[in-house]
């Protein structure tokens, strides 16, 4: 059997930035270190840091009073932070240390720019993913979120009022054909819109990464019989690569650890690739590797 | 037979105003009177304009010497002009009276805007038509006209650098469904774009009486057996109107005069339809009117 493992494994270089915040902030044994949240989207990797020491602090502020957050550091993480929480934390005497990734960053600063200049905001992605949450935080609320072209249909039909400038980003990790058949789903899906918005602007706030690591999964789907995609369940990313493959026509499987793959999948297949999320170790990979060429 | 006659039949508010300044600027004997093209695409009209005194000057103003433009009055037509005609014809000693339409007026601004936010810019037309042409004049002809699909394609394999931003407008006259199939095409033909672009500002400049004629004259041709396109040969507007008439599968013809239609064409015709283009006086749509009630 052959094993290709794809090129872009493991960390992406929000993430890698943020664990190295992480690890700063764990060597000052003298102050107590939280997420908001846990810091990426892999339940392995939030544990281990858990197991050194960095405590989760949970996401409702309501409960903050308790963890004692006086003189902490809290890291931001990668998916960035409503504005108010942020500010909440520094009232709480916390030390806030930013790890929103910088092409998030720049998603956050289009959508406040969009909404400053008169647009009426799209975001396409997931509503409840943290990354559009702290988005939706940046323009206090102000977006409609869609990830269906239906949606946009909807909200059309439920608008009462004109709406004249049209604004839209997505979410960094959506993924290019989902991106491009809600732009072009605006177009065809709602005919009215294109003559009744004086203006629509487009802001790409798609991650290159994303799009690369999501470029090589379409042709290792293409050319593999069967795909392994490994990350964290609750990983956007890692959903949209398992679905570009599915896409693709390859037999695919997602998992989280080498623990969980079903070796009984491998009958009659020749070829695997192992893919991976942008919050997936490389050394995650590594194992299922071994494990498939054992197996 | 039944005919039904337009509702949207006579100039539009663009061309009813550059006429009522012709009547002004003719008002003057002591000052010649120019205007600088046809003012209107309708040569019936221009000819009659041509009778009360109304020169028409070359667009080329390597003729202008000859025509002895010290102390006149040279109106720009509702289409626009590129600038630095305006500014030759006032360093000739004449004054300019501008009849620029105000919706052309807006997507001239609407081009600048984009030009000087950046933006690589699109116009959505016919390259040859003169308010393309003055629109191009006023970004320093710093942009690509389009008017079908495949030239998107074109444009984009024949560029050599990263164009990051892109700017859309249209020619104001420019039918709803070529403005939105070209939109669209950017989208679905040229499948790098959304990925390489990182912004994209689309405005609407098309004119709102433009798009009532045509979906008035796209619901007639849908009830009625024949429609009577009536208007100048050059017109953009009537020729738009025509295709509208033709795609909604009604047997259509187009004519400049009563003068010019063929009697014939109503043989076993039960619904007459007679509709104009915007530079098109409403006589002469009830003088088809009238030749078809007698026919």
């Amino acid at each position: 059997m052959e094993i290709t493992l794809a090129r872009y494994a493991g960390f992406c270089p929000g993430v890698r930035r943020a664990m190295r915040m992480a690890q700063e902030v764990l060597g000052d044994p003298e102050r107590p270190a939280f997420s908001l949240g846990p810091i990426i989207h892999n339940p392995q990797v939030v544990e281990e840091l858990e197991r050194r020491g960095l405590r989760i602090l949970p996401e409702d502020p309501g409960e903050w009073e308790a963890a004692g957050l006086a003189g902490s550091r809290v890291i931001i993480r990668s998916h960035g932070v409503r504005p108010h929480l942020a500010e909440r934390l520094a009232d709480m005497g916390a030390e806030t240390v930013d790890a929103t990734c910088p092409t998030v960053k720049k998603a956050q600063k289009a959508a406040m720019r969009l909404v400053g200049e008169g647009y009426h905001l799209f975001i396409i992605g997931n509503r409840e993913h943290p990354e559009v949450q702290a988005i939706l935080g940046h323009v206090n609320r102000d977006a409609v979120v869609i990830k269906e072209t239906r949606e946009l249909k909807e909200w059309w039909e439920g608008q009462t009022r004109m709406v004249r400038k049209i604004g839209i980003i997505a979410q960094t990790t959506v993924d290019l054909l989902t991106f491009r058949s809600l732009v072009e789903g605006l177009i065809t899906e709602v005919p009215e819109m294109i003559r009744e918005v004086s203006e629509m602007k487009l802001i790409n706030t798609l991650c290159r990464n994303t799009l690369a690591r999501q470029a090589e999964a379409l042709q290792l789907a293409l050319s593999h019989d069967l795909v392994v995609v490994v990350g964290g369940r609750n990983s956007s990313n890692t959903e949209f690569l398992r679905r570009i493959c599915e896409t693709a026509g390859a037999r695919t499987v997602k998992v989280e650890t080498a623990g969980e793959l079903d070796t009984s999948l491998l009958e009659g297949v020749s070829r695997v690739a192992v893919v991976g999320g942008a919050s997936t170790p490389r050394e995650r990979l590594e194992e299922i590797r071994r494990l498939l060429a054992s197996g």
